[in-house]
């Protein structure tokens, strides 16, 4: 028994020696090289590389982390510091190497380092693992993209808020169950919008604070038994809290589906958007005219002028909403703690943040350049009986309970749709025909700007509650 | 042409009187019956009625706020809350007799206050739409489960916490990949989950704030022109702030998507969670029995007993992100403002408030009726090589760069798989045979409960800091 | 050792006698009772009830199979198919006692019917599973829907291919990207429908032969040492097929996730049609008046005659995408064989079934109940260029190369849009500044009628097309 | 008003002549450049590069018929054809240039075959549109990987029955709740997936029918005025249907979300599988020992094996789902015919392609590296009282009721536990004091090779039965 023990030892220090030598940097345990097609099924190298530069840095922290705690020299952590940039600048220029047998990033940098400085290449990974390595790229990467987003969704809201402004006096029919319900100010419509990507911004930042939590440090999944200064490194890359628990850091992804939750709102409201966009420029509703610069045509068809920026925006909710479920499948029912699925969150990660920035970005811009059909809009808003709960009002302010003056408002719609005839048309004597209070003073309260003008409720169209809203807007609130 | 619309006139009249007269509140304009099936097509009664008790205090709030504005007087005030108080103990009790024909709980409940108080029960309705109530009805409804909640999954990581306290002696073997990887301490593992469940908090806390937005007086869709005092009536059912748009007020369901997504996240923690119950509850991995009570038998295999508790909150998940692409869809592409769509809302958002209350409150139970079999986890965690890592760190620690440790480590492991042995079997003749720093100090090192002790990083799965976690969890942080 | 055996014995044989008895069928090897709110739980008889009809069908089958194969004497037979029976009309009329602690449909009626029969009920279960049971009922069950479904997606289809013959001589603006794009026949748009509704059946009917699979006999999973026929059986309960592996047959939910994706697909195509009746019921477009019957109105704008039938079918569509998710999540990683997690097949399933059948059947009948308002359709499809594209044809016709057709058109639609007028009021002397080939038999070219005529490509609008295609749909091709 | 006119006629002249010249195909009736941003937020020339082939073969047929139907000469269908060959031989050669500002596949060959061959170019797009084109080449696509999908399939199923045969001996538990269950052969388990696979194989074959109908000759939506011949472009590109009406040919995307349903499905069993085996990689399971060559190590732990592309396919599974609901999404409420929208059917389509035809390759070829680890297996099929369910069938058989003898047994189990041992410990003596009918011919009923060979129903796990399914299999029954 001894005998044969002496016999594999021997075999094994061969190996070390120069037998089977596994070209990867785990490789110490296995007799046989990964399949190819191994390889390329399960290397991401192709859509992880754009986390280069989260690696490198996140490299250079934890370099003068070990370094700190004593655990590499110096001038190790210079040597490796300095390696670390030169790839960096390789990786920025388009000129670094990438070998189709490297898994991921983060191997491909570390072979290339070690290729480049030697044996102190070897000491980077102390004390980590790929496990809390991804996960701190992710973040930082994520952090960056949130920020931008941030920033693009405020200048977003902002256009809204501008054009609001401008166009603060245009009246326009307002829809429910898009059918025309009761006038409102078109600025009114746009700062809706406002609202519903503040709330976006709202929840991004709420997401972000989840996003900016330092996990390295965790290693594999238990922690280390080497003397880091997780506070040290989180410094460094300027991270305000580090995760608490290690075997939950490796495997934690809630900010990856989080993320793409909040995107996925976000581009529900800018289907919205553009819903209407493209409802109103077809013809038959022919509120807007989107400059042809933000528009494309027909391989058939020489009138063609389509929406096509809007109708792509609303087409790619649908994807945002596949990147959620793609997410959402991978972490349900998985084991602790890390395990390869979640490889699996790149792409709809990168993809979402793509999307967003893309269609966001696009978005802001055109909203520049539609032009607001304002006859248009001003004429149909005084037709198809938008005024007619005005009418109740009125019946109400003088005493009729509304329940009731719904029902009589109800029959002068009925009367007026048997005779043809828009509210605007009708005769005093004939609404006294319905009830013997209207009085001279019912007429103007049938105008389409009347009835805006006089929707004075906190949050109503009212054109002074509206420009109130844009000053405190425009004043951050 | 006068001839005509005097004879018109006369028609309408002759309706008003006794011709055709629509059984629904809003038929003053109808000709025709609505169809029994498109009734029952578009009830949402047999649901929505779950929101009884938010529409009475909404209707007791509007009331009241009406007559301090001298909509409706004190007395009729009065004689609304009256009712509504009277038909709130016929719905608790079960008394309330519902029509098939009611549209909504809100119509049958403003036809019931009718039919009680007469007159004055059409007066309820001023100044407010179906729109804004029922926006109203189902924030109420949300905020008060999620606090609900809220208070169900404090529990869930109390229970965590003591569990953690209880077993802080348990070592066990940790995995990736569903492979031992290193030891770790049951309380680290736990405690992992609580970290889980406190960003689920933490994200219902955050979907909370923007529950609670009063959006009551937006009316239909564009305020009214009544004077309403909308931050009286937020006063009075406790709104911290009202909602500042009337049409996004009005369309906005982003609470509803953003409560159950934070709902989605909490059950894919629980999914995991059950997965490893599940997965130690078999005899393979034999590290927990649950208690009789909370497993069940097979119809035709006598010897079974099946984790089905945990299975089906593993199951249930899928329910949970169903729902969320229900609402999801629902959203997408919607044109302003409110449209029937949007009335299935309610059935995926109550599904999830149940499953998630069950789920949460069953697991909270469960967890005390497990126990952890210790001696064989323990025995577990000393094989496997699941101490391979602090050899390689032992190296580290003796000036060898990680990675040429770890290749040497790898050899040592491949050498014990070939002699079939354990690490812990192995001499330090052997070791040394693979590299000569080793010394008598790494005998000790390669068991399980020492590599745990030496996994002191902060996060880590030491006793020292999982116990100093625990006492912080204790003390609120 | 043998002394505590005996003891140990002796206990047993005292728990069969009186000491703790479970209450379950299952109930042997277990100590200690199910705790209630794990009964209320896993429970899934609040949902599984509607599944009797077929629960007893399938236990009939199964009992005179025991029969036939002198498992159970024909006596015994006889015995179990009159309680079966005797249930089933207590089940009809409502007058069956369910048991809360019940499981489901499946033990409650085994149960009821031992208490019923006595110790002959205990033989029914014999060589069966709750597995390869719950697995025959599902099936029974959505093989019936099913048949009803396709019989309801065929009434669609005859609706809309007589409504097409109907409306025949109609011409209406075709659209693509919801701007005017050619002439159509409202026929020929009412039979794409056809075309949808027609792949719905086709897919549901490739569904149905793998529904109609009987998986009876597999018991748990590895089939059963009993003599059963399967074959017979399944003559009985009218399969032609039988299940050809017991692990597969117990576990395999593919036809319930392949019956939803149908369902999905139907339900788009009827989201697609709703959304143009909604849209083209918009005073905007003006092309249809839906049914009073069918439109339901506000409670506050009484002049609102609101699509809501349309907006929730299209609404609908979400929640069955949701149901599609939810199984699919549920099927995921589900290691083999049953697992109960599969119990979360039922209720997407029910809702789905329900929800199909319901929107199925109101978008029929709503179909009858549409004015389609032929002049605002014939007026508007002269406008808008649409016949654009016929002049460019005419060119082509005429030897100039399509591409550059295609760009003359255009620029004569910048001509009119610039000076505001339409296509057809056109002189010949205009578009001869354009291009000499015109000629005045381009003049007719320029009218919706033509246009719709000449497209006699086989699938093409020309109405000799359509009325062909019609009669091929009615002669059932 | 005429000199109005009269000066427009002139703009335009010189429009055409110097002035403003877009750049884009379809460009007539515009005045502005596209911008830039649009161009790339719109174009779908990354993506859609792949369908060149398809392209091609599409236009050349169409030219082909053109010629055949007297529209083009056959020396321009030559000319045509020709260029069209030259273009494939760049394009399969990597020499030929894209232009960033092509929208699309199909307006860059266009634009490349106008650039090569002149004027004649111009005539390609005669009688066809974008529509039908797109549609056209994304079926020719979609046909050409289902075939391949088909034939990958078919040699999955192959392995799985190869391996069944190899292994026809093996026994080993069977799990139901993850819990043993009873025992089953390897081969039967491995033919449950057969079954699987065997069902996707139909679903995508019922698929394929619907995918191969040609949607070409549909034009924009109408049809078109020139005389093309359907059925003959049909009959080159080899579809034995055309589709029947041109406004659902050329927004009909059902094939599209059909495929990526049966790939879904496809996907999900692939997950179970890879499910099992990542269970059965564990140390507490040891069933399988995947080859190193199809596993990979960690980048800290030097003892790592991992099984990384068991955890990928199963992860992957997510990412189908998720393009699933993406092109759900897009679907829901389109407006007829084409909208833009549509553009985003094709990422989901081929990252759906691309990942099935990955998974399923390399799980075919990881199936002959594992080593199913029999003496494992087969010690543990005889551990967990898995023949529990042979004893209860052994007293039935000895005309105890069903029920009644799964009591007996139940109680014999518990029993047992507490005496821990095993049921094939246990002495007739002990069995006879629970039930007197049991005799000396009981014990070897124990077993778990006894157990598995009596289960010999047709689908049951008894070699026999199994063989004879390889058999038949073999057959292509």
């Amino acid at each position: 028994m001894t005998k044969i023990r002496g016999h594999l030892v021997r075999i094994s220090m061969e190996m070390k020696g120069n037998n089977f030598k596994s070209k990867k940097p785990w490789g110490g345990r296995f007799k046989q090289e990964t399949d190819r097609r191994v390889e390329s099924f399960t290397s991401s190298l192709a859509y992880d590389r754009r986390l280069y530069p989260y690696d490198l840095a996140g490299s250079v922290a934890h370099a003068r982390m070990l370094a700190r705690q004593g655990i590499v020299s110096p001038g190790e952590a210079e040597e490796i510091c300095g390696g670390l940039q030169a790839l960096g600048e390789e990786l920025e220029s388009g000129n670094f190497r990438f070998d189709e047998s490297d898994e991921d990033i983060h191997m491909a940098i570390e072979k290339a380092l070690i290729a480049r400085i030697g044996k102190t290449g070897e000491k980077l990974h102390t004390g980590r693992s790929r496990n809390d390595q991804v996960a701190l790229d992710l973040r930082l990467y994520l952090r960056e993209q949130t920020d931008l987003i941030l920033r693009l969704v405020a200048a977003l809201k902002k256009r809204l808020a501008a054009t609001a402004k401008k166009e603060i006096e245009v009246v326009m029919p307002g829809y429910t169950h898009l059918q025309k319900a009761q006038p409102v100010l078109l600025a009114h419509y746009l700062l809706a919008f406002w609202e519903m990507f503040d709330r976006d911004e709202e929840r991004l930042r709420d997401c972000r604070k989840r996003i900016d939590v330092m996990p390295l440090g965790s290693a594999a999944l238990a922690g280390t038994s080497l003397p880091l200064d997780r506070e040290y490194a989180a410094e460094l890359l300027q991270f305000p809290r580090i995760s608490r628990n290690s075997m939950d850091a490796v495997s934690d992804r809630d900010f990856v589906a989080e993320f793409i939750f909040a995107a996925s709102l976000l581009m529900a409201h800018m289907s919205r958007f553009c819903e209407d966009l493209i409802l109103w420029s077809s013809r038959e509703f022919g509120y807007v005219e989107i400059s042809d610069a933000f528009t494309t045509g027909s391989s058939i068809m020489p009138q063609k002028k389509n929406p096509d920026v809007a109708e792509l925006i609303r087409g790619k909710t649908g994807r945002i909403y596949g990147n959620l479920i793609a997410i959402l499948t991978v972490l349900k029912g998985l084991p602790m703690t890390y395990n390869r699925d979640l490889q699996e969150d790149k792409e709809p990660l990168f993809d979402t943040v793509d999307t967003v920035i893309a269609a966001v970005t696009i978005l802001t811009e055109m909203i520049d350049r539609i032009v607001y059909l304002r006859p248009r809009m001003e004429a149909e808003a005084e037709l198809g009986f938008t005024t007619a709960t005005d009418l109740a009002e009125y019946l109400v302010e003088k005493g009729v309970p509304f329940r009731e003056a719904h029902g009589i408002v109800g029959r002068i719609v009925a009367y007026c749709l048997d005779a043809r005839k828009e509210l605007a048309m009708i005769t005093l004597k004939e609404l006294r025909g319905f009830h013997s209070v209207f009085a001279r003073d019912v007429l103007p309260r049938l105008k389409a700007a009347s009835s805006v003008s006089m929707k004075t409720t906190s949050g109503g169209t009212a054109p002074e509650r509206v420009a109130e809203r844009i000053r405190e807007i425009e004043q951050g609130e």
